[in-house]
């Protein structure tokens, strides 16, 4: 453990409902999202817990994914306006991921709406602070709308174990939830808003606690009810989710990017009817194209080191950098290493041959590959 | 050490032009602030850190206080809708504290304004994305502003020596710049903006590095000529923070604090003329008087860790919380621990009798001080 990456607490990196559990836990490092606490591993190796999300269910404390809450007559109008993804068709009772675009197409944050119904819904936002985003354009345009931070937590369980043993502690209506779709289940006394999502490849569940006095009792009761299931805590994993080719904001993708960039126009709705911020730059980007986009690598062992810093990607000829990536890991299935990053146009070919620089003594063969890694 | 806290490094926790340097002089603690990296501790003491800072000259990576630049027609009338502050009579090349409010009156982040010319600012912010606030207002309000965060980096030299040290590497001049005033300073062909502000209680200047790539040239550069000065590097020091009433944003004061509340209105202007966002709120607080504010507390020893979750302050019959305490560490200079945090009416005078609940077993007698505790 290197001692020059201690982590300062203070106030202002928030805890959640689920920390004081993380603790008792074992948890060995975090990160820092939305001002807030994000378990990023405990005692095994992250192979470990990848090879274990793979066959069991773990529990995830991502309390850090904070909800911006949009209340009102013109919240429909407002979120809208934010996203090139058309929501007008949506239900109630269903999520849907949404990238938020600025004026110039680049993406703002990347989060999952959950629509509670047509005047009421949440942004489960990555690491950027969507409410003073939402919270301005509301104030500037002077529409009638409520947004604020509630006092809800998510708490993922992931993994192909997680709906048997939800079903122990909500009762088997849980098997009934399909994916992108939420309900309502009983926990002491209070109903909680519990969603067929995740941050992994197999997926699973985020139940969006609104009683964080109850964050020790819901954690203790689950990882109870998941021993036969071999229930353990776990975090999102970066090997699995560089298979999965599962972006990470701030990682993959910044402010300085466009969605087009990220592979997201075949889900997006880049020419609906309604206005929205960005419109104008994306549909110029569609009519003359993109310059990069967001790829797969895989390059050759031995296992590397999880990527924290961009690694750069060249030609075959060693001179011409062709992108960077961003993310990555050693992948047990590929038995190679693995990762996600921006590659320009001319290179991003499906099995396109690279260099990856390590550290600039050492350079990997690798393959450019679409993504996800694995279906 | 404890295991529990290592910081996972990802791209998305971005690296300042600072960052190299401080790891090459021993780094032992980071904090994150606006998604970046702030470094919080060296191989010294926080208490030794603190002398050391009292006496001679530090240098502090503060890359992570992020500029939002703010240019064009309307820059003047965005921020000053923004703010409780007037600056319609601020000249340029002066710098100037001031609190950001929402509709409700809260603090939303308390920035220094820096003028640059009539229509260009920068806002050198707390942790909270301003950028997405004051682009969502911009945009909302149709207003003829450029908002942008600039490759800027600030690099704080404190301490009473920093005049002396700073002379060396820029000249002489450095010595006639009054407090909260900038100018213009030559650095390997750039200019540079050096500002005589800081987060310390004696103060110091902050450089504002518009050349990244001249990070660690500038680093090296300054702790080569202060070595008569015993120049060494630090960061933001608890002790010294708190002594002087240095505020944290996201510590003492959050989104539901008003600046009535963290006793910011002797130097604002919450009658001026102009409209800003939280106006009513603020003038209706002002009629009916605030419940808490920010106030200091001095208490007994032995010396107690630093502060990292809120401690309750009960009154003299330990049954009533009358506040709690964000931010404290243990003063070399009272020989007590002292603390600032939010404290009820009725209890704020100063040198009030207070109980500090260290852990529900043990409270410490203390009083209530006004801030700062030291001048």
């Amino acid at each position: 453990m290197n001692i020059q990456n201690k982590l300062n607490f203070s106030r202002r990196i928030r805890r959640t409902p689920f920390t004081a559990s993380v603790e008792k836990y074992g948890v060995t490092g975090f990160s820092v999202v939305n001002h807030t606490l994000l378990p990023k591993s405990f005692q095994n190796s992250i192979e470990d817990d990848y090879l274990h999300l793979q066959k069991y269910a773990q529990i995830w404390d991502v309390g850090c994914q904070r909800q911006v809450e949009i209340k009102g007559r013109d919240a429909l109008k407002l979120i809208e306006l934010m996203t090139p993804r058309s929501i007008s068709e949506l239900n109630s009772k269903k999520c849907l991921y949404i990238p938020l675009t600025d004026e110039n197409g680049g993406i703002i944050n990347d989060p999952i709406l959950i629509k509670i119904s047509d005047e009421h819904y949440y942004l489960s936002v990555a690491d950027s602070d969507v409410l003073l985003w939402a919270r301005g354009l509301a104030i500037g345009l002077g529409l009638n709308v409520r947004i604020r931070e509630p006092d809800v937590w998510p708490l993922a369980i992931q993994g192909p174990k997680a709906a048997d043993v939800l079903a122990k502690v909500f009762g088997e209506r849980i098997h009934s939830l399909k994916r992108f779709n939420f309900d309502y289940f009983p926990l002491d006394g209070s109903s909680q808003l519990i969603a067929k999502t995740g941050y992994s490849r197999i997926g699973g569940f985020e139940i969006y606690l609104s009683r964080p006095e109850l964050g020790t009792f819901l954690w203790e009761t689950i990882l109870e009810a998941g021993k036969p299931e071999n229930i353990r805590p776990g975090s999102p994993n970066i090997i699995d989710r560089v298979e999965a080719g599962l972006l990470s904001y701030g990682n993959e993708m910044t402010v300085e990017n466009t969605p087009l960039e990220c592979n997201m126009d075949k889900f997006l709705d880049i020419y609906k009817e309604e206005d929205y911020i960005g419109k104008k730059v994306l549909l110029r980007q569609i009519k003359y194209g993109i310059k990069r986009r967001i790829k797969g690598v895989i390059y050759k062992g031995p296992r590397l080191p999880t990527i924290t810093r961009p690694l750069q990607v060249f030609d075959t000829d060693k001179k011409t950098i062709v992108g960077n990536l961003t993310s990555g890991a050693f992948s047990p299935f590929f038995k190679n290493n693995i990762g996600l990053g921006m590659i320009n146009e001319g290179y991003w070919d499906n099995n396109k041959e690279i260099l990856v620089n390590i550290n600039d003594q050492e350079f990997r063969e690798g393959l450019i590959k679409d993504l996800p890694l694995i279906q």
